[in-house]
């Protein structure tokens, strides 16, 4: 008998951020959050878990084919004691059950997509290894509950644990019991929200978000008002979600994006993610808005960066024509842009459009490197057994 | 006889930052600020104005050669308007004064730095323009008392109607009667005080700062959080300049500068000055800064940006050359660099420097297109006719 576990996780980017731990130890946030989580048929974390009475050098654990030691006291450590812990109490309540918290792990974890993509790879990574050993272990607890688990490998993991539109509630226990996440709206409730990634190349690396959002909780005064911002705009933005409102959606995804951004230049020293060429993103898309504003009383686009030079683009599906093809008119793709949508390149300019606002001639090749278009996304899947990233040794199968 | 008067005012650069009017006719600010008047001996407006009875055709004025019209209401109508109402004030008190108040003006200022240097010659030319006529017409009111004219010409304005170091006290009144500029401290308190301006170039013209600052009033929830930070920050930074403090004095301008152009991003839609370019001074600065502090346990230099990708970085005289020498080497200049303190560029970088920080192998030629070496510097000064702007006919000479 194998007792093994294989689920994909999906990437989620937040519309309103995280940017700041309460709680360093148990990742508790200053602030509530709230993302979209985006389609694993297009960007997803796998994950393999098996206990076995042979594995005698203890959890072992590979990502993208590397082995990573499991720190005591690590996050990967925690989340591992923790979900050991509950199957531990499965097990003394029910005999029957067999005894796999007292077995070592393998677990092997591989993105489908490349770390320079910059995609907060964290999170989908750290809700797969949840999700796998919350299916080895066969463990009652919700999602939610689940998500508890997730926060502590990552914090915005534990959004990856839904699909659709997901809260991350900040909590008020001191231990954490209540920081975790839930789903505002799935995604069959606005199946129609789509996003466009443009990945943008940065010479310089960024501050890491854990050290970054430390700083600006040390040394921001800005970010005191921002805590007071935020509760009402997870208030507004879930409504906007429920009333399929993007005019309200992207006008609260783009202030916070921007806000978060500005508390990091009031960070000492000042922290910068956003580059020229995100910028110039930023630009295109606000004339994008201000000329199908005055056209159509709607927005067309809204953007969101995290913690990095990359755009990722919302729109309802039906915009994104207009939006692939302004961006690759822009900023020019050195090969052709693979969609999977096939929505082409050929959209027409919003009538109004003034293209001042963007560099005169656009941007080099390369200036954006790639863009992926994809949508809003469901939760954590579990796959079968022939899914599965361990071979008959319990090594990885692309090491073997 | 020849009613006349030419006079000459200075560049002012803010170390707490002027953005946000509470009263946009009166130019009445959102906070206090602070400025570091710079030494007229390298960059100034001069400003020729002159009373005559064969002036038949109303008030007229050339900038830099080209006439500007003077709309009825606008600001330099208004700034004429109350200083001739001064003048006319003294007349009445004293029958043998000249009936200057009748007469038309023909003004001409000139500013000896280019526009594209980016540097706020509304400030420095409307300070010129109040200096010239306040000589002109005699007046007896203090600098601060034409402070309040000048502020009402161009909101920064009023700093340059000093010397030294210069606070624009924002004032309650509705009347703007108590907000005026005062000197903080002298040039001769403290001499030493220098000024590197990079001269950055960029690609993209920059939302002006009177329509910008009012954009942040109106949308920028984190506005009101810098508006309690500020008058501390005034405190601290009027302590720091009486005690010679120079990291004190460099913190809180480094700070304040991240805080206004943090807020210009927090505004809907955002507003950025800072480029590539800016940035990565920010990096060497702040890494000189590090390295410095760690060796000396001072900072070394200390960067401000005003509403445009150029950088000003405040030092004592003795640091001069080591970030003369750095920003010549990270940003290498297509001409030698004249510097009329001739400081050189052969200091070594301070020990522990990384070169990391900044983009590898520097930036190509023309980042920084131009840099400007001075110090502070003192108030208004009044010129002899033979330094007048304006020919025998009232026609500025450089288009007789």
């Amino acid at each position: 008998m194998v007792y093994e576990a294989t689920a994909t996780a999906p990437v989620n980017i937040a519309c309103i951020k995280y940017w700041g731990k309460r709680d360093t130890k148990l990742i508790l946030p200053t602030n509530s959050s709230l993302s979209v989580t985006l389609d694993q048929d297009h960007l997803r974390s796998t994950t393999t878990s098996r206990a076995d009475a042979s594995f005698e050098d203890g959890d072992r654990l590979w990502l993208n084919g590397k082995e990573e030691s499991i720190k005591e006291g690590g996050r990967l450590w925690t989340c591992i004691k923790e979900l050991r812990g509950w199957r531990k109490a499965e097990e003394d309540k029910n005999a029957e059950l067999p005894k796999l918290a007292a077995l070592n792990l393998r677990i092997a974890s591989y993105n489908n997509f490349p770390t320079a993509a910059g995609l907060a790879s964290s999170a989908s990574g750290l809700a797969a290894l949840v999700a796998s050993l919350a299916g080895l272990y066969e463990l009652p607890q919700s999602p939610s509950e689940l998500s508890r688990i997730a926060r502590q490998g990552s914090g915005s993991a534990c959004r990856s644990l839904f699909g659709g539109f997901v809260a991350w509630r900040e909590g008020k226990e001191a231990d954490g019991s209540d920081s975790l996440a839930e789903e505002v709206a799935s995604r069959e409730h606005w199946p129609e929200m789509q996003a466009l990634i443009c990945v943008v190349s940065d010479a310089k690396k960024g501050t890491s978000s854990t050290a970054g959002m430390q700083h600006t909780v040390e040394t921001s005064p800005l970010l005191q008002e921002r805590l007071r911002v935020v509760p009402k705009r997870m208030d507004d933005i879930s409504a906007a979600i429920k009333a399929r409102d993007f005019d309200a959606f992207a006008r609260l995804t783009m202030a916070d994006s921007n806000q978060f951004h500005a508390v990091c230049l009031d960070t000492a020293p000042p922290i910068f993610y956003l580059n020229d060429v995100s910028r110039a993103i930023i630009g295109l898309v606000e004339e994008l808005n201000r000329a199908h504003l005055a056209k159509t009383g709607h927005l067309l686009a809204a953007y969101t960066f995290d913690a990095g030079p990359n755009a990722v683009i919302y729109a309802p599906e039906a915009n994104m024509p207009t939006i692939v093809a302004a961006v690759n008119r822009f900023f020019p793709q050195a090969e052709a842009f693979p969609d999977p949508f096939k929505v082409g390149t050929a959209a027409a300019l919003p009538e109004g459009f003034s293209e001042g606002v963007i560099r005169i001639g656009g941007w080099e090749k390369g200036a954006v490197k790639s863009l992926i278009h994809t949508r809003v996304g469901d939760g954590p899947r579990r796959l079968g057994p022939e899914e599965s990233l361990l071979g008959p040794d319990g090594i990885p199968k692309t090491l073997a």
